[in-house]
């Protein structure tokens, strides 16, 4: 019997099976071609797609057929502002970054304050606006390119996008979003409507320039539902069907079991958290693979497979010569679970220091990134 | 049996009971005793009142004391885009100048191009959002105190309005607009989230002061549904429910059945008709309430009650002694039904050629009551 996990745009729980998530949303796997196709034009290929992080797609071979003949893509992704960002987001952002930077792409980039709100009954919109521009600062910070990267918060950017969003919802019915999302009728009619605008930034570069422009969303599994609806009307608009490449969960800290929480503090370490803090959540929380006992650790060895800080450091340990050390000292009982935290500790130490150093500087650039008209 | 009518906001049929849809919306009529008690503010009765053209509202006696506590409201009316603006459209906006002249009160006046697009499968955006400048020279033509008076279309007041449609938009469920509007799930969200927008410029002035404003909305009894919607939840929001005056329907002039429609060219006579043109439609289609000939005319008379140029004089002759006696000439047969629409003809000939003078003095100033931002 399968084992049950469940994962929507505002729900994961359970251990995901994604293998069996390919299949029920109907994408594709991320294959050894398709990596050596994306070798061709960057050159080398980033760690999260040398190790499947980004493990399943939709329509990435027409995006290289449309860019090999000279027809260039932009990049979209977003997040969802209702707490400070954790490491977890971070996984897709750090590979559109890299995305960014191999295929030259321009990058929009949406804040949805409103679903926020909408979805959340203890958030003002006050409150999902103010941290849109605070999570901002995350996404500036990693090295996004000043004038090729649009950040905007739906409720500042909607003089744009609210347009663009009827042109959606006049093609989307309750059924539908009674279907896709598991919605029902005592929902709000702003949980049924919020979708057309997650739709729009898939498209609006092309309603804007008059011609169709292809978009690439790099972005965590749990979002396709939305873009399967998106893909479905713009195309009835007619604009290119998004392409799509989707990414695993980085675990929560205190096991496999569903993704990071940013309301549950001692699942997540935020990308604010001091070093120390997140060395001590690591210490204390990081779900160990480990053994009960030094001597039987010793003896018959960890299982890096669900040992947390073994998985975080498949995200963040570029270096896969050293991961693969890693993995076979621990596997072998040579490394014990104390050493292997150590390990991800050092890293994320300097990760997160040089992150907030570029966090305090994203500040004073802000506006640069932000479009609001 | 009652006679079978329908009164939506996008939909009026048959022969509409006016005294069965106070008891249906649930609204109160409009009686002498508040007649005295407006007339106390205003020295005298709109000619619209006095004839009970204006025949039931919601909370104008609270409106009243508020405005007698020295707590001044302001107005909120509209119009929804989808072609040229008729006779029948004037009716609700002729009253509120009077309004505004009378209580020094300023106007909100909404255009709703997104609804317009949403409901309509054969207009397109750009075509509605035209219409909604287009058909606000009609608004302005009719005096409207310019600095009191600000005009918006939905989606290029997206900015401000998307943020509190939102707020709205959390409090209303798929359930309430399927049984208030008697909308499926076959329908688009579009058509769901709409009202919403509608609902804003009820409590947009005091959420932008910060302080709880009245606010009364003239507008003809087909958009009560909305509202309803609109009182029920600005008041969950802390704000005050909006009062409203409703008026009946310009008839057709083929007919006392269902409201004018824009879209069926001999039933209405639009603002831009030159005089001449007025002039053939109501010879040509003005439904009559005269005897087939004239001996039998001369004899019995004719029934002014349905008689259209009769009905249509009620809304546009100011004159009470001027009207009766045209009433009581038509009803003794010594007024010919030919006699009574050349009546018509000249009073509407004057009223035309005043109004498109009007209506082109205001593409001059058309900017200075558009609010975008």
């Amino acid at each position: 019997m399968p084992k049950e996990f469940t994962v929507t745009p505002w729900k994961v729980e359970g251990e995901v099976d994604y293998t069996r998530l390919i299949k029920e949303f109907g994408t594709e796997s991320v294959d050894d071609k398709l990596l050596n196709r994306i070798k061709k034009h960057t050159g080398e290929l980033h760690h999260m797609l040398r190790r499947k992080i980004f493990f399943s797609h939709r329509d990435l071979n027409w995006l290289l057929d449309e860019y090999e003949k000279g027809n260039k893509f932009y990049l979209y992704t977003g997040r969802g502002p209702s707490g400070n960002t954790h490491l977890g987001h971070l996984v897709p952002w750090m590979f559109t970054k890299w995305l960014q930077d191999k295929f030259g792409a321009e990058l929009w980039f949406q804040m949805t304050d409103d679903e926020k709100f909408l979805f959340n009954d203890k958030l003002e919109l006050e409150e999902t606006n103010r941290l849109a521009y605070e999570n901002a600062l995350d996404v500036i910070a990693l090295g996004f390119k000043k004038g090729k990267t649009k950040i905007f918060a739906d409720t500042d950017y909607a003089k744009t996008l609210y347009r663009q969003a009827l042109r959606v919802a006049k093609k989307l019915t309750v059924s539908t979003t009674k279907a896709v999302f598991g919605l029902s009728e005592s929902d709000s009619v702003g949980k049924h409507f919020f979708t057309t605008v997650q739709s729009v930034p898939a498209f609006l570069p092309s309603a804007l320039a008059g011609r169709n422009i292809p978009c690439l969303i790099p972005h965590a599994i749990d979002q396709d539902p939305h873009f399967r609806v998106t893909r479905d009307i713009v195309h009835k608009l007619g604009y290119y069907k998004p392409a799509a490449i989707h990414c695993v969960f980085l675990p929560a800290l205190t096991g496999p079991k569903g993704k990071m929480s940013a309301s549950i503090a001692e699942t997540a370490v935020y990308t604010t958290d001091a070093p120390e803090v997140a060395a001590k959540k690591i210490r204390k929380y990081a779900f160990s693979g480990g053994k009960d006992t030094v001597e039987e650790h010793r003896k018959h060895g960890g299982n890096p497979d669900v040992d947390v800080s073994y998985q975080w450091l498949r995200f963040f340990e570029e270096d896969d010569k050293k991961l693969e050390r890693i993995y076979n000292d621990y596997r072998s009982g040579k490394l014990l679970s104390g050493e292997l935290k150590e390990i991800l500790i050092e890293k994320l130490s300097v990760f997160l220091k040089r992150h907030q150093d570029g966090r305090e500087k994203a500040r004073k650039v802000l506006d640069s990134y932000i479009v609001k008209d």
